[in-house]
């Protein structure tokens, strides 16, 4: 069958869009608006002072190295401290060779997308689930199923009816602080994920960029601990550095890495050289935990104040998340309140936040929607909430 | 149908390879090794201390802004810089608005072959071509037909023909120094090209990395001068400024830029912010024209005594492209030679070519291979051609 296709693109952009929450951040950008929306982390705990010393000490001494082509994988140092860092923070081994440096987490999850997934696939993704992961897999047509998210993680009933499925290929989940809703898997859904993904073969995107992030509660094991098989687990520097250097990484066992190596070199060569030096000598040089720990006692504080303004302020019949670290919590509103026509009146009282319809792939969550608490200082956490909350009783006093 | 997909890849990685050419540049590491493989720009040009400073004024002033989340197209002032640049160096009148910072060519080129092509859709490639185009592709599985390439472009009456065909979609070219020939397009030539283009509706990527690089004639103007209603023009920082950075960009009018955007965005979000800056406040501060002049000056004398050892030392029957400017040039065997044999040989004594195989899709030029004259001093190409003319020699000898 000859079809003309001049002048078209491709069928995989047909129902592509741009990111909602984009397109939300140039609003957010008006300094009059009070934005909850994005995930942005606190500029004043970027380690600006001393990232501008390792910068001019890698220029200075290694200048020719690090504006030169270089290997795919990424560079040496930098991944033997990731290697390193599991080992020490969550007891997980892997060589430093099973680690891909990605420009952010967001091009992991495009990248093993890309290896993994033929029209048709089934993705089973958290409901609601990341943005983000779900654009990436939709570059490449597969088909989504759900499983509804409680409290303590997935619906484990339905996640193994969806594993069973021979058409079911991967799992995307985010088992801390999960974006968008804050919850975090507890130790017994994660042993139970883990039997069930080994159990069906499915492969597995654990996508943790918030792990360091924990403010109150006990750490857990990444699930991949529980077997390396087919398991891509993604981090990022985003949220413990700075996002600006889109910085990240893919942990995968070697026949997975093959492969992601292959597209990696296609979509890009390597990731950004410099960048990479620059980080590494930052980490040589400072103390991350004592930072990471500064920036979870800031987010600790921010999301104790988010709450403490939803309890006095908010009608009593929305509901919240305590999330134990990340930079989101997750509200949803009476049945049958729109999120996005509260989003509308929002706008104009100069306070954003993310409505939760793009965190559904199924046309659910109309009632939900998405606080970030990372990105606004205590003044800014107050002004918004009292606008959001003045917002909010109107709407409930106008709904019939 | 229902296929049991549990634990496979996606079908498009079945004939994925690694780079060849990634690969040799492993072996090329070796310090006793004199490699003529790698695109690689010689790291004696890289502006390394006006880089630092850049660095530095960018942290020390603007470092938050650096540092954090940022615009998926990029930063303004960079893609002003370059549009303006466009418009005094060929009289390409674009806004600053169509164009996308990418990391490097290399991701443009995944880009557009990302939101254009579906599985069968013809790619036309010159012949041979830049392995990384067609590596980028290859991801989305369409038929590649090829156009030979003569002294002065591609044989236009062959690629008029492909062009007509319906499942024709998009063009592939280089008309500056082309990657691996190093042959540039006559005038008459690119207005043929853009006439086919248009006259088929054809989508078109002008990768050009090298232009700027032209150590003699006479500068032309890029194709998509002659219409950009479906023309992707490619651009690098990697080869006048540093490859370190992963930094380039794609022009693109806004139809075809709605959908690079969404693309972009499931990719990384946006490149690396922090280096954008470093970049941007490099070129304000400092005069790149007279930076280029000098690599334009460097490589041509590097092109010259490559050509005087061929002259020299090379069999009468080894026939050679004359480049005007880029960083390669093209080696063709008596028929019946292989150059992965040759290659085999030359390794053994420690100098690296990369075989013209990997540059054609078709099988052919199994006699041709590929050298790079930007990345060694007079003293290393005369060593190592003095090496490549002896393991020609007796190659020839050899050779029935």
């Amino acid at each position: 069958m000859e079809v003309n296709v001049k002048g078209k693109f491709a069928g995989r952009m047909a129902t592509m869009q741009r990111s909602f929450i984009r397109e939300i951040l140039k609003v957010a950008q008006d300094p009059n608006v009070i934005s909850f929306a994005g995930g942005l982390p606190n500029p004043d705990y970027f380690p600006i002072e001393p990232l501008r010393v390792a910068a001019d000490k890698v220029l200075a001494g290694q200048g020719a190295r690090a504006l030169q082509y270089a290997p795919t994988l990424g560079n040496p140092e930098l991944r033997q401290f990731i290697a390193e860092r599991y080992q020490t923070t969550c007891g997980l081994d892997v060589p430093a060779d099973d680690i891909l440096i990605t420009n952010g987490s967001q091009q992991g999850l495009e990248l093993v997308a890309k290896i993994l997934l033929d029209p048709g696939d089934h993705v089973i993704l958290e409901s609601p689930s990341y943005l983000g992961g779900i654009q990436a897999c939709s570059l490449f047509q597969p088909r989504f199923v759900t499983t509804p998210l409680l409290a303590d993680g997935p619906d484990t009933a339905v996640l193994a009816q969806h594993a069973a499925h021979p058409q079911a290929k991967l799992l995307y989940a985010l088992p801390n602080f999960q974006n968008p809703t804050g919850i975090t898997y507890s130790a017994s859904k994660r042993e139970e994920v883990a039997a069930i993904l080994q159990e069906n073969e499915l492969f597995f995107i654990e996508d943790d960029p918030y792990r360091e992030l924990r403010f109150m509660g006990e750490d857990l094991p990444p699930i991949t601990v529980y077997g390396r098989r087919r398991a891509f687990l993604l981090g990022s520097f985003s949220k413990i550095v700075a996002p600006g250097f889109r910085m990240g990484w893919i942990v995968a066992q070697p026949e997975l890495m093959d492969k992601l190596i292959i597209a990696k070199q296609a979509s890009d060569l390597h990731s950004n050289y410099v960048s990479q030096l620059i980080i590494a000598q930052y980490l040589q040089d400072n103390d991350l935990d004592a930072h990471i720990a500064t920036i979870r006692q800031a987010y600790g504080r921010q999301r104790a104040l988010m709450v403490a303004m939803i309890e006095e302020l908010f009608p009593a019949d929305v509901q919240y998340t305590l999330p134990e670290g990340g930079m989101f919590l997750w509200l949803t509103l009476p049945n049958g309140m729109s999120a996005m026509r509260l989003f509308e009146t929002a706008v104009k009282r100069n306070v954003v936040f993310v409505p939760g319809d793009p965190f559904h792939v199924d046309g659910t969550g109309q009632n939900t929607l998405r606080l970030n608490f990372s990105n606004c200082d205590a003044a800014e956490i107050e002004t918004g909430m009292t606008r959001l909350a003045e917002v909010l009783r109107e709407a409930l006093i106008r709904k019939p």
